[in-house]
């Protein structure tokens, strides 16, 4: 029994740790469980509220919370807290992960005494950081973006949160009732919390990647609907197949520890979302994509959001570092720019968050235009030679593939 | 009395030959108008017919009519044969008149010796010439479609027509209906027939224009219903205000000689369609902009819209000419591309036509989307400096000027 306690203290702790700075202390407190268990279910309710603490001194958040300290420290409890609270430490780790791969990048160039900078027109600012905006809505709530622009190895990365609330606008009610969502009455008290990236790096070897995961809530007559949202997906300029099941697989481990049958629905859902109607083709290869999640009950669902939030940086950051060096030239550029036109084809035409957004009155619109990358081309009739690298991606969007061949393993299985 | 016919000889002359070749005829048949009016009465019905036959004979158009020749020929008296002949002239003399562009300044280039061309990057083709595709859709007609791409004094230049019918997609109605428009029945057979046009100049110093001039008709159970819609609009990247008048006045000219309240109404139109709502600025400085027209008859109406398309020449080639040569620098291409950003989102965010198209099953996206710039660019959060002459064009975005002073003319004068 003693060692069920050890263990579970080991794991409370795993996770209550909100974010970065607290994870680098586990190692102390856990040796501490080990030598005494009874002292620590005691020690872990003070070590509890201290980190509770910590997380309220948001010392290591891209800026202030949205909603007041003291209102979050009081509803510690409420989804809302523990959503806004996830999704600034998201942010945080997120941006700082980007921002060590243009430090990396500055270092590497610094040591380097034979390369001619003032020649090179791809480094225009020598120390990359995410800008930070911290704003506010008169309705209510407000967000946090971050943008790094014309950095070395990112071209441009946005990485916005917001933590909205209000009355539901009927065009978004609307909407939601047409997928299911029985609303009765005609003011809607709602919130909504999310968080949201494009990264666009520099190097066409290495793929864009976006991801956004979101809560609501919506209050109306007979009480309180809440549901999650999300998905991540990768935009890759030049096929690799490697670098697609990694990132496929990852985001199945994360999946796979809630419920085994989402992965491969939510990766169906994802390949028909991001799809460009009208070219008979898919944004990229795809990921994870889904909505409306309300089961089997809300710290559950909270658990799988999280948990997908938290395999970006283990699916991603590989990719950037296996490739941000590799060579490239004027073809390869002109066809990321190609495909860049067709990340914003997508995004102004067919994304649901944008449209909604826009439409929104007193919307941000710099925070939900970050995603539009730095430079974008539009060609009239361009068709990739056959057989080419270009060729090879257009093939996987026009048809997506089973990356982690479940189909073939099941009926081997089977 | 003779010489009234003989003035009418030479109108009719002036307007019936349909396209160029026939119109450097004129002076040799005008010279005989004046010899013998009766004999001209007389020689002009056959002018009438050999002239006709010659636009049957499509030898200026960029490509065969989309209606079979001898389909044209039997129906030439009706508007959809009229608006199909004058839609093909205006696009052949456009896309002429901007290749006489690209060739002199090919020209002037091989006369000036020091030039270094290997090293002038913005110079990738020689002689650059419209790209023609002619195509066709399966529910009933098609399209020519003229692109210009990466040329010397113009970065992309897309010049289309279409002619169209088939059974209206029924979102097509319905966005008809909410315009006032009352189809009875639920099979609407339409016939639509349209030229439309955008120009996206190399330097920053030539704006970018764009219009469109189309012709509709709806049969329902009680008939046919027909209207024309249009307009022609410029935008600049920096303000020139002297070009904004020529362009204005050009354009008020056109719509004086049909009715003189056409300019005043169709300007505000115009100011109110192209503006990007979630920024809160107008894509460029106007010009006319007009749907529905069906006053006071079909002739004239026919005759309005074919003025303003032939205005768009003297509205805009004097300016091409006059900034083709300006000098610029990086700032200044940088500003453009970010302009052009703006004008993708207007295009696929709001314009009616874009997004009316790309929902079309079977639509020619190519076709559609050659209004895209070749380049664009978008940088989060970028506002011009106080004063500086991008902050200069910024304010009359916001905030559309009156450019011909009417309002100013009418309080003086009334």
């Amino acid at each position: 029994m003693s060692y069920k306690i050890a263990l579970r203290s080991f794991k409370t702790l795993s996770y209550v740790g909100g974010y970065k700075k607290i994870r680098e202390r586990h190692l102390k407190t856990h040796c501490a469980a080990v030598i005494g268990v009874g002292y620590m279910v005691y020690k872990q309710q003070q070590t509890n509220q201290a980190e509770m603490k910590e997380i309220m001194q948001f010392k290591n958040y891209m800026a202030e919370p949205i909603t007041p300290v003291n209102q979050l420290e009081k509803n510690r409890d409420d989804m809302k807290t523990q959503m806004e609270l996830m999704i600034m430490r998201i942010q945080a780790e997120f941006c700082r992960a980007l921002e060590k791969e243009e430090d990396e990048a500055w270092l590497e160039e610094k040591r380097d005494e034979d390369l001619d900078y003032d020649s090179d027109l791809f480094v225009p600012y020598p120390d990359a950081k995410f800008r930070v905006d911290r704003w506010t809505r008169k309705e209510g709530g407000g967000g946090i973006t971050c943008v790094l622009q014309d950095g070395r190895v990112f071209e441009k990365a946005g990485v916005n949160i917001s933590v909205v609330s209000g009355k539901l606008p009927p065009a978004a009610a609307q909407q939601m009732r047409t997928r299911g969502k029985n609303f009765d009455g005609k003011e809607l008290p709602f919130f909504a919390a999310g968080v949201s990236a494009v990264i666009h790096p520099r190097n066409p070897m290495v793929p864009t990647i976006h991801f956004n995961y979101r809560y609501f809530e919506v209050q109306d007559k007979n009480g309180v609907q809440w549901w999650f949202g999300g998905g991540t997906d990768l935009t890759p300029y030049y096929l690799n197949e490697e670098d697609a099941v990694h990132f496929h697989l990852t985001l199945k481990h994360a999946c796979d520890a809630h419920d085994k049958s989402y992965y491969s629905r939510f990766k169906k859902w994802c390949d028909d979302y991001f799809t460009i109607t009208h070219r008979g083709e898919r944004r990229g290869v795809g990921g994870i994509f889904f909505d409306d999640v309300d089961q089997p009950d809300q710290q559950s669902a909270f658990s799988f959001v999280t948990s997908c939030a938290e395999a970006v940086i283990p699916s991603y950051i590989p990719l950037v570092q296996k490739h941000k060096d590799d060579p490239y030239g004027y073809h390869e550029r002109q066809w990321q720019l190609l495909r860049r036109g067709r990340y914003v084809e997508f995004n102004l035409i067919y994304d649901r968050g944008t449209k909604f957004g826009l439409f929104t009155p007193e919307a941000r619109y710099e925070s939900i235009l970050m995603s539009l990358p730095l430079n974008a081309k539009w060609e009239y009739m361009h068709e990739p030679t056959a057989n080419s690298p270009e060729h090879k991606l257009m093939s996987v969007l026009k048809e997506p593939r089973d990356w982690l061949q479940l189909d073939q393993t099941h009926a081997r299985t089977s």
